[in-house]
């Protein structure tokens, strides 16, 4: 299939390169330049700019990395809006607002174009391996239009609705029930260890028990063993997207106790000198406020 | 082995008929004698007082509804201080304070008692099964001792550290957790039944992504089913628990933020009328407060 | 002094007859042009458009409703930034964003002109009586001119420091300090009331002992009455001063937890039906959720 | 009036005083006798035990330190249960629970003697000049009859209702109000900070405008200032009387978030390293957490 790709971060150019391994014909672009140069060897075309590089596309991907790049990339002059074909569908996968999400659904379905909203759940490695798990919502014809996008990069297709935004929805709530995660295990690891429990044995049990998931395996092993850098979820990010998830919220009068704390918790890693941090971090707080060394 | 059984309620009633099958000599006493009678088809001994079945015990488990049933029946007048005999050992598995589990660890130490918490997750279709998991802390000697009870009863003994009251910490803590899924899922399929996302589809993603554990699929399934009676877990019993989670922290100085958030939405939902529901319908107090028929 | 009046709300229109009273020279403009007409008796000059009513003007003073409409008649076609003369100053007095105050310093300071914020405490009845308090900041020069203005209008003028965006960080931080006066006399006049207390003794005693402000007069009556109909200060006003102040404390990565728990149980209040009440009906929220009738 | 007064502390020596100066006949006692015999130059009478004080005594007063010190004093033996006459009166000033308020109630009046609750607002310079706020709930008889004490160590007395706890209640939640002054205050001084506002420059303004009350001046400057030590109250009273407001509020099914939150924070405070501050010291949690010194 024809298809360009828009945004080679680390999660796009492991995307791009799954489509290119899946012998479909890829046109990339991005905003430096290099990255995209590093994907002739994989067969890549490259684009001078996102005109050139959607005009022809029966798929144009964008996995920009926020609402910024993605509204300048789409509605912004030379964008994809101007130039995406009346048939091309325009599949976002970034995580951006649920806001967002809606407008571009308008924007483009007045030019007779297609958006779907698709939105990943994974790290680097596992883009990288094909095994992402893709939430898509929109239009169904358009969404098996993509179907062939979807196998080439993630490992399960769920779709949500029909609605694009619904995909946002679940991509803000996935990160929100994540943090949430975090800050349980954070307060309940750090009265762990004030009580002397070793909290690499504690999770241990938790992991093998009734959470047996690998959100639990993957932070408790973080929190226990206080490795909190190299930061593989920075701090900002984290606070980026539980501004999103509240705003969506707030759009539709939803109060989220919950997000908000782990809101002001984040604020107050960062005000304590722990932005360069991943966002589990906030667990270190946790234990700092219990008076842990 | 020689085995006293304190406590006969839905959980514990199915952990002695599991460790009579396991062809141990049993003696068993509860309060309301009828639960004890129906146990002696299964070869149970039933005793008439704490005393008469406690004194020959090597092992005695007590497993009873709260920090007040147990205090009475250990340190009250006949009560298993008082006739355990000096190489016997108390395994106490009920939900009990830390507090208690400290006090009830000092008593048995001065009489030359052993004492070891074992508490146990796990809800009685699993205990009718053999299934439970069990977090045991105490002296070592005490606990290989007990293994033969552990074995006959639970899916996994998992053993935390020399401190009794260890193994309370991780049971509270444990409550702790799943309180908080229900909590962070509750505020999250609200917000998604606001963007008309269907809420069975959406617990169906998470669940077979990153979030593939039982606490999500149990409680993420009541939650979309709206099903909040019969009660598996009352408001009350939750209510109980999280003062005991909050009591164990304030006596180390440990703040824990969303154990507050929680028991005040405990207490919301109390209420606002739903006592007799599920301890998960704080979901159903998140849907009302967005504005949810 | 020759003034130019944008905006004639419940406040604009008190303010604006104030200093016709005290013998300034006033053109006034309003979106709805019959309460400009009304000021005609008091022998205010009715401006046809923006451009025409601050073309000439040493002082232009806006009292708008929001962000929105402040942004429009400075920064749109034929607006203030346009036409104000290089010597002119424009007071804002309207409850706005941190962020937007900032802007308009930047947009005047690039054109020559002098921008001051000053906005006002107190309600109509204390607009129309001239007993506003303002807060006031930005170049002191400018503050100096534009003191016939506050002395016409107000029973009380405090220069809070040189940038303007400092007087908005003071108005939206008084509001949250009214707003979590109304949290905290919700749930302690509820508590009071579980346990029989007569709300109104309880308030009066208060009032008469180390709360004898006049907010808790103002709120302590209205909750003690459950008064919340009609409203002084709508909900969703309530909720747009949270959210500016919650967005003035993310730009400076502050966290405030109590004004996130204020935005909740509004968001709640909003979600329980209570959007036309006043604002103070989050004590409502916290008698039906303690169970009150 | 022949008064007995057990519990000289830093607030009782000062009220026993004034009750000797308008020529009461006061016998004291204390815990440590020191305190006692500074009082003979008062012309106090001096008891070797709470029997003897107690004995022939129209009104026993306590004013101790905590629940613990007066189930003592009033249940223990040899105390004022056991030996305060049949038309004896036991006046409570001290901040205890509710739930002990209310067992103290059913404790005298099964023993045919009266008790009224009559906790006291103010701190010692207060106490001193006879300035005490005093709120008493009871029998109204019993009230009447313990006037002169109250006339001679308080600037105003306020009668709350005939159940002795509903003054325990007013104490307790008039705390809550102080401390979410403290919180709320604290959140708006270090948000003022960060836009480079002069914090007495603010705390100046508020206090001549809306919030000209004591609790915000006195509490204002201590936070403007930093000045948390030494300290007018204690972390740990702080935390003492949150956990009481807690408990009074839990036994009535009342959730109070504010409360919780001001409880985390003042445990923070402890795990920071604050416990020897002045309890308003939270501000400065909240400034640290804002990235502020």
């Amino acid at each position: 299939m024809k298809i360009a790709f828009i945004g080679l971060g680390n999660m796009g150019s492991c995307m791009a390169r799954n489509l290119l391994r899946a012998k479909h014909d890829v046109t990339v672009w991005n905003r430096t330049p290099a990255k995209a140069e590093e994907l002739r060897a994989d067969n890549a075309k490259v684009a001078k700019s996102v005109t050139e590089a959607v005009r022809e596309a029966e798929i144009t991907v964008t996995m920009l990395a926020d609402d910024h790049a993605v509204a300048a990339a789409v509605l912004g002059p030379g964008g994809i809006a101007e130039n995406l074909p009346p048939s091309g569908t325009h599949v976002s996968m970034s995580t951006i607002s649920v806001e967002l999400a809606m407008r571009l659904a308008v924007e483009h379905g007045r030019r007779g174009q297609q958006y779907i909203s698709a939105p990943v759940f994974g790290r680097p490695e596992a883009a990288a391996a094909a095994k992402l798990f893709i939430v898509v919502a929109g239009d169904s014809t358009a969404i098996e239009q993509a179907k062939p996008v979807f196998d080439a990069i993630g490992q399960g297709t769920f779709v949500i609705g029909p609605k694009p935004e619904m995909a946002n929805v679940v991509k803000l709530t996935g990160n929100f029930l994540i943090s949430s995660v975090i800050e349980s295990l954070g307060e309940a690891i750090a009265l762990a260890r004030k009580y002397e429990i070793d909290p690499h044995r504690y999770v241990d049990f938790l992991t093998n028990a009734m959470f047996a998931a690998p959100v639990y395996k993957t932070y408790g092993g973080i929190i226990a063993d206080e490795r909190y850098q190299p930061a593989g979820f920075k701090m900002r990010l984290g606070l980026k997207d539980v501004r999103l998830i509240l705003a969506a919220a707030e759009a539709v009068d939803a109060p989220m106790p919950i997000a908000s704390l782990i809101r002001d918790n984040l604020l107050t890693a960062v005000g304590r000198g722990m932005e360069a941090l991943d966002w589990s971090a906030t667990a270190k707080l946790a234990a700092e406020n219990a008076g842990l060394k």
